[in-house]
């Protein structure tokens, strides 16, 4: 154990204690404080443990055995006397209240970065129609003739030029336009919005010069289990790169009704939100970086989930989505700034859910009949989606019905006490030699 | 001296270094860092010392005489040799490099509170058209048959009863729908703005239940020297009480000219901005504690200003209004919440800047013309503002000309080296006896 004191004049006082967590086999260690789980505790050196519950101590996967130092544990049905005698514990409601030394078995280790490689997307006959675009200007300079403030010589030109009656900038941009118009000597890039907003425009990004800036858009897809980030030009509308991730939220209940339980703890609500947007500004900076662009040059953000994960992305609560009559906050979602929500990408974007249906037919769905084009055809079309909810959607042009259920623990092995999910270590083969 | 430490295991470092300032005649002490100026020091103890250059070091009118100890100071025209020998500094400029007892003539010292009690305000016969109201809602509780989401259910209630299409509510209001709505049992009181919003109403407050709130707002003039704050019934337009403080910029330069160039500074402008919000905020909760109100239930605000000190409140950058050919940032503002300039009212309240005319005519002049009726009468009327500023609106319902310059010199004594302006201390009457 280690201990840290600070020490003031006068007064003296021990405040953190610290207690050191070896993991079998991989032989890494972490100082945790006393009373902190074992599942958290393996979290925070990388070892990811199975938590099909999410950590309730409901499903009896997380397994390991203690076979060092005391924990405190409290009863469950899971773990038969035997296995409490050889030390096993269930890591998520395990707390270390002394060093220990911990086994972690193989089946209960999750795979870190097992998001398989997405497919390209299918090419699309949609007609290229961006919600942003980047316009240069060029604004008379002010003299004493002529010293209209800044807002009117900007306001004065979208209007002679592009027939727009006025701009809206956001007060962080007002600050910085005079700034802005005297460092480019009075030449000025423009990213404006082009959603309707009476005959305004929304100013999204305003630079100085008329070099051209890349312009860029993301689709964000967040699954329970995956995210994916597609990056698009938001100019030709070509498709440039696709990556994907596991959700962190996975690390807290692996379907949806796990996640919904979980986000009525104290705080839990807020850290499913955090963990999703940090799935996704992780996979942004990947992009940025990979392609050696401005997260300011992202101008757009559509996004697409199950009414869940749409919710948990905004912030807002999931918990009456479990509860009958089933409601949602909202199933058609305001338009944002990625500033709201903290995106790494241009702060003044506007970010897009697409609209839920219902509880449990979310943005991904609607996303989907959009894309597939069943809601134009005339022929009866069964439109389904399998992940770890199973959504399906029938009909055509005149009609549609949609309904969902749970479908990931089939594959993945929810409520499973023996054998575990298709991961790396599980039996994928079996022959029988009729020699031997 | 005091040194205070801090001991990390493994490692010692000694930190933060503070001087012992004492104040004369007073006899109030203060622990600074070194380097900090006298100015600076006095006015952690509340001694505030005349500033009418705004500490640049321009009007020699804050000397102190350091008595003991050690100061730097840098060269200037103020100060003759034997006022150096003597001991006499400019407190603005004077930095602490030692334990130090300054004596504070009574001259440099500016009262604290001289703000007078403002007037009230004469009774005007504009009709009553509140920009906000409060609205009960009894919305129908969600069943199976009817399991709408909670905002769509807020927007049939509106739609219904007021016609109204839609709400805007931003993502902090949604996040607490679901909860507002079940705490209150499905019955919300719901105070909303009537700004032209399309046919949508944008929602400034929901709370649960049916309870008759209050619904406030008030009106702010932010004078470069004092700043007056109204409270107002937005129910039935009563003028309830007035409350007014010096503003706290004044420690940066008395007048327009001295604040802008302050703002020029490192940090000027941010300073200067929150100067202007902390006199604002300390007003408000005056009102709240002696009315015994919520700073929730104020829900609008108004707010005039010259052009410079509507720049400083919203933090634009008032530079260019000093410089040829004086360009503002904006004369038009706009709308923003209280949220997003961290004012002590509701934070979704819309927050109104009245427009100013040109970079040395402002709000609060455009609020004279509007109040005085000047715009609508046949005759030729002349309006005066005599303040810091002097600003003058000659015309009538036909035609106005403006025209403004700086007065408050001439009253406030900026740049007299002889002599005082007219508070506490000042020579008020002289009677000569003929007899002695």
């Amino acid at each position: 154990m280690l201990f840290y004191k600070v020490r003031f004049v006068g007064t003296e006082r021990w405040f953190v204690e610290e207690l050191k967590v070896t993991f079998q086999p991989s032989g890494k260690t972490v100082m945790v404080p006393r009373g902190m789980s074992i599942l958290d505790a393996a979290a925070k050196v990388g070892i990811l443990i199975e938590t099909p519950c999410g950590g309730q101590g409901r499903c009896g996967r997380c397994m390991v055995r203690v076979d060092q130092g005391g924990v405190s544990h409290r009863e469950n049905i899971h773990l038969t006397q035997q296995q409490i005698e050889e030390g096993w514990v269930l890591s998520c409601v395990a707390r270390a209240q002394g060093d220990l030394v911990v086994s972690v078995p193989a089946e209960a280790q999750r795979e870190k970065g097992w998001a398989e490689e997405a497919p390209v997307p299918v090419s699309c006959d949609w007609p290229l129609y961006p919600g942003v675009r980047q316009l240069s200007l060029q604004i008379p300079a002010p003299s004493l003739a002529d010293n209209a403030t800044d807002l009117e010589r900007l306001n004065r030109v979208f209007k002679e030029k592009w027939g727009i009656d006025a701009t809206i900038l956001d007060l962080s941009q007002l600050r910085e336009l005079a700034k802005t118009l005297r460092e480019g000597d009075w030449q000025l890039t423009a990213t404006i919005e082009v959603r309707d907003h009476g005959n305004a425009a929304r100013i999204i990004d305003i630079s100085p010069g008329t070099r051209r800036r890349r312009l860029l858009g993301v689709a964000v897809d967040i699954g329970t289990t995956n995210v994916v980030v597609d990056l698009v030009d938001m100019r030709s509308g070509r498709f440039l790169d696709r990556v994907s991730a596991r959700n962190r939220q996975a690390l807290r209940g692996e379907d949806v009704i796990s996640r919904i339980i979980y986000s009525e703890r104290a705080q839990g609500m807020e850290e499913l939100h955090q963990l999703v947007i940090g799935t996704i500004n992780e996979l942004l900076n990947e992009l940025v970086e990979k392609h050696r662009i401005d997260n300011a040059d992202v101008c757009e953000m559509v996004v697409a989930g199950n009414t869940t994960m749409t919710h948990l992305f905004l912030g807002l609560p999931p918990q009456y989505i479990r509860q009958e009559p089933y409601v949602p906050t909202a199933n058609q979602f305001p338009v944002i700034t990625a500033r709201e929500l903290g995106l790494a990408i241009n702060p003044n974007a506007p970010v897009y859910c697409l609209p839920s249906i219902a509880a449990y037919v979310g943005g991904d769905i609607s996303a989907g009949v959009l894309s597939s084009c069943l809601y134009q055809t005339d022929e009866l079309t069964l439109f389904l989606d399998v992940g770890t909810n199973g959504e399906l959607v029938l009909g055509n042009a005149d009609w549609m019905a949609t309904c969902a259920c749970s479908a990931g623990p089939a594959f993945e092995g929810g409520g499973v006490r023996h054998g575990m999910r298709a991961i790396e270590g599980a039996i994928e083969d079996v022959r029988i030699n009729s020699r031997t």
